[in-house]
Parts: C-alpha cells; structure tokens; sequence
C-alpha cells in the first residue's frame, strides 16, 4: 500500500451479496465508493456506486474493474486464483494471495494451523475410495468428510456413520480430493473475529459463542460462556494465525471448546474464514467499530477502531420465511433489525439478521 | 397508509445531499430500495438503488418516480408546493402538507407555534421598507430580518443594527416577504429530535446543546447541560408541535434557553425542521435507533425505535478544510467518522461529521 488510498476513493468488491452489500455501507459512511463485481445482481448492488455483472474468468471485464478502483477484496473465500492474479496486475488485492490459497483448501489450512502449533481435529487427506478406508480405520465412525475446496455452510460435507457406503459417500461429494475429519466432541463453538491492519497492527472482538442449525449458524451470544483464560487463548490464537498469514483484513477463526480432564476447557481450530463473518455482524449494532468498517479501515491502510462492546449481544439469523416476523422485531426495544433485500425467501437462505443488545 | 409498505419496497427521496444519503443507507439496513430524485447527482446517489437526475418541476419526471415508489419523503423543507402535488397524486408525501406550509414560512411557523401556546422570539412581518422602519421601531436595535422563505444555515438573514439603512438591508433580501425578529439573550441553543408515527405513537431523543459558527451548527453535546424539569418541558413542546401538524416522521425543533427572574430557564422555539437533522446525527452512532432509521419507521408506518442513548455524545461537524483531518478521527478511540464522499471542500461546506460516544 503506497498510502494514497484516502476518503473519496474507489475500492472493488467481488460478490453481490449481503457481505458485499454491508461492506459497501461500512465504506460509504467513509466516504470510500465501491464498484461491485459478480456474475449476478444481489443484495450489494443495491446500496454501491459501481457495479459490473460479469462472469469471474471475463479477463477483459476483470481488467476493467481493478483498473477503476484502488483496491479490490472479496466477501468469500473461493475466488478463483486466477481472477486474483489477473486484478493483482492492476491494483492490490487484500485480503493477499497467501491467505486465500490457504484458506480454500482445508488441507493446506489444517497444515498451516498445525505448523504453527494450534490444535485441529484429528484428520486424515483422502483422494480416493481407498485412501477414504484407511482413515476411517484410523479416525473411526462416526467421521466427516470435507471437500478440501468450495464447501460453506455444510455444502461439501458428508458424514460417515456405521453402515455409510464408503465409496457411494465419496462419489457423493463428487469424487473429488477430500479430508476425513475426526469427531470432536465439543461442548460448544466459538469464533474470534478480528483485524490485522497493513503496519501489523491487531484487534479483536470478544469471542462470540455460535449456535447452528443445519449446518447454518442460527445465533450468536457474545460474550461467550468460557473463561477468561481460555478467552485470551482465543484471541492469542487468532493473532497468531493472522502474523503466519501476512494477513490484511478482518478475519473470522471458527473453534470447537472442548472439556479436558482438569475440568477447564481447549480450544480446537476449525476453519479459517478469510474476510468479514456472519458471527461478527453484531458489532455494527454492539461495538464501537463494526466488521464492516474494521475490513475497510485495514485495507486502505487506515488505524483500526475501536473493538469495545456496548452491552451484551445475541445475534439472530433470519433464515427463510424468519423474515416474515420483521415487524416483531422492530417493536423490541434495543434490537436492530437487518434485511438483505434478497427477493426470494427460499428455506433456510440467509435474509436478514438482528441484533439485540442488552445492558451489561 | 394501507400497511403495504414492508421491505423489499421502494421508497422515493426528494435531494440527493447528505441527509438523502444517510436515510438511503439506513433505508438499506432494513431492506427498503430508495429511488432518489433531485436536479444534480450528490453524496445519496452513490448509495441509492435508483435515482432520477432531473428538476423539481418537470412534471413527467416526477409522475414516473412517484409511480415508481410506494412513497416519497424528502431531505429538506423547502420542497415547492407543486412538486408535493403532483407526487400526491401517485402516493402519500410525508411528512405531508401541513407540515410542510407551515414550517416553509417562518411568519405561519412562529403563528402556529403562538396558537398552541409555544413562546417564540417577538416578531413582526415586514413586507416592505415601512413596514420594516415601524417594526424596528418596536422591537429595537440589533434585530434579525428573515426571508419568510427559503432560508436555512443563516442564509436569507440579515442583522439590523444600530445606523443600518433599512431599505438597503430589506433589499439586499431581495425585497422579499420578510419577518423581523427581536433578539434574544439566550443563554444555550438546543434542539429535540423526535419522531412520530403513522398512529400517533411519539419517541424523543435526550435534547441537544448546539454551538454555532457562522451560523452554520458546529457542534452538539448530549445530554444538554440544562435541568431535568427544562428538558423535559422542550419534549413536551415538541409533543405538542407534531400533534398539532398531524406530523408523520422525524422532526427537529429548535430552541432558546434563556435565563428567567427565577433563576431558572424557560425556552423559545426559534425553528422547526420537519425532516432529519444535523443536530441528530450523532443518533447513528449513539442511539439504539438512529434519526435516519427511525424517519424511515415513521413514514413505512412501522413500529417506532428505541431512542435509548449509549453514552455521553459530542458531535463536531467537518466543515470544508476539516474534512482533511479525517485520520486525526479514526485515530480515536470511540470516535465515529462519516465522510459524505462531496468531491470539493468548499469552505463552511458540510463534508462529514464524528461521533464521540463516552461511557456515561
């Protein structure tokens, strides 16, 4: 970063969605335009100054976008390498290619974790229905098995349970190179989400404590119900993983708590998300700073804000038809109603959340 | 209202400056498209899902943006009268004409609020050069002369003082409808920004203490330092001014405080804002519900927001040059920064204002 990026700017933004669409908020309040790039119109494209609708592999439009904004980042994960190097030809792209080349593969991910010394469950890399036998041999049943690229919110994932036909669960994944994960038997999920901005410097929300359903997070409570130590251990975590990344950007880092035998708690990562995270959007209503601006600030280069907590929180997801009690919600006091504006309200589709924040 | 209105709906904004931004964006959150509309592009076209760049007279343009919408509010008091017309005739203008003849000229304004038994600054209207020598005969050297119409930021304004040339200060007014007013010895300014909705229902924000520079607002703290009794006797009055004009959506109501024989202070009404305010931004930032999400409750007919403050609150506009501090603010911890994304830093020119939120 050359330090030229100011208020008044133009960044670009891969994805439509509501990532991309409270992302362009974030940097409107900043007075930083965004130029939106997805192959569809969504939820983002509503509230940005910019948009361009075209395929991810249009060389020529890719071209065109980076050449127009100061900066691109994305609001998910699997961006295609190459559209990456393509707009990296241009103008810089943040989160960097170590985190996204990371972050897409869960093998690569598990490793790096591991690498650094952090826990992970135990898990085996599997290439075929062979290679799918021994590590169920190895890590037994009941067991997941993960594509290693393209998974999100359980799409990508089997379980393998006594009597699972272990080729028929590999081809179901489409036979492609997968991991076998162990069984983690945790007494509850937790994430940290936080920011590293381009002069190193680091900050965290509280640990948020996640419900889900259906493989879909359905609530989020913050602070989380473990203890202060374990807390730090969090937060020390995730700063970690960030420095071992190079990391720009605001970062998402899902863990399992697990009981140990002393009667305290050990922290297990499970995925790595490399930008803004469904359990962080209580701080646009909870925190001094949101996710949202937070990203901005540490892609332009900018100070961090604050990550201070304005009360208690729990954040609810709206999925599907939930969104059809929005006027009970505006008639809570102290909670804050979020819509995505998505059309379709098909079943368990994420279209609105909302916050609500307590007293501490 | 028909109970229609549910988001996903379009809603129309007449102006495309920075308060036509802010409802936009706060539209967004809750799932509500704004289609703006004003004769120039500005800081809300950027974050609008549609707008319309023609003048406020054309009558084919605003039919086909009134059809277009479920209804149309707007960001500043001196929409004419015609143009609210032809659009209700496609659907609702709110706040609506009452409002908004009343509040257009400062003679019907401080008539209305005597009605109702609201202390004003003593005044007279003047309509020519005699009638402004008999009203400076009454109410006495300095005197503010007022255009009825049309004016805001000290704009239309002009001081009689002691060896003025009346019919040079009347002209240099345009010779227009004017009022003179007495000046009063107040020792604070402050404002109530309240909402009311579609069912009559009322919610006030804690009162303003506004400071002024060149008549523009340069900052504003809350809670202001005036006492209980007083602060609440400046909601009731603003209670009392929306049921009187039928009001539907956020107002701002300006006043004195001035020191009374008893040691204590009585208030003055000097104006009132039938729209979103700049003396309320600090609601985005500091309030459960900001004035901008509340405004577009109002108005959709919904249930109104908490107006709970989180903290003590200090809000300093950035007028032209301070915009280039704008690091100076994300440095601080606590301090909200909003950039308006105006392209010159004109001087006196409202570029953005910060939010300092204190722990009470």
């Amino acid at each position: 970063m050359d330090g030229s990026v100011a208020p008044g700017c133009m960044i670009g933004i891969l994805g439509s969605g509501q990532l991309g669409r409270m992302l362009a908020m974030a940097a409107a309040r900043l007075g930083v335009k965004s130029h939106i790039y997805a192959p569809e119109p969504g939820p983002a494209t509503d509230v940005a100054a910019h948009f361009t609708l075209m395929p991810y592999d249009d060389v020529r439009a890719l071209g065109e976008f980076a050449a127009s904004v100061s900066l691109v980042t994305y609001e998910f994960e699997n961006v295609p390498s190459e559209t990456a190097r393509i707009i990296a030809e241009h103008c810089p792209v943040l989160p960097g290619p170590r985190a996204l080349a990371t972050t897409q593969d869960r093998l690569l991910e598990k490793q790096f974790l591991n690498g650094l010394g952090i826990e992970t469950a135990p898990y085996m890399p599997v290439d075929d229905a062979g290679s799918l036998a021994r590590a169920v041999a190895q890590l037994g049943r009941p067991s997941i098995l993960k594509t290693r690229r393209f998974g999100y919110d359980g799409k990508g994932q089997a379980t393998v349970r006594e009597g699972s036909d272990l080729p028929a669960v590999f081809c179901a994944l489409g036979a492609a190179p997968c991991i076998l994960e162990g069984m983690v038997p945790f007494t509850r999920e937790v994430s940290v989400v936080a920011a590293r901005s381009t002069d190193g410097s680091f900050a965290a929300w509280d640990v948020c404590e996640n419900e889900h359903a259906n493989h879909v997070l359905a609530r989020t409570l913050v602070p989380a119900k473990i203890d202060e130590d374990t807390a730090r251990e969090a937060i020390e975590i995730v700063h970690r993983v960030v420095d071992g990344l190079d990391y720009v950007g605001v970062i998402a880092v899902e863990m399992f708590a697990v009981g140990d035998a002393g009667g305290g708690e050990r922290l297990l990562v499970n995925e790595i998300a490399p930008r803004v995270h469904n359990s962080g959007h209580w701080t646009i209503d909870g925190s001094v700073t949101s996710q949202f601006e937070q990203h901005i600030r540490a892609i332009c280069g900018w100070p961090l804000g604050s990550p201070r907590r304005l009360g208690r929180i729990e954040m609810l997801n709206l999925l599907g038809d939930d969104i059809f009690r929005w006027r009970d919600f505006l008639v809570e006091a102290g909670t804050s109603l979020h819509v995505y504006g998505k059309n379709e309200a098909r079943p368990g589709r994420k279209m609105g959340h909302v916050t609500r924040l307590f007293e501490n």
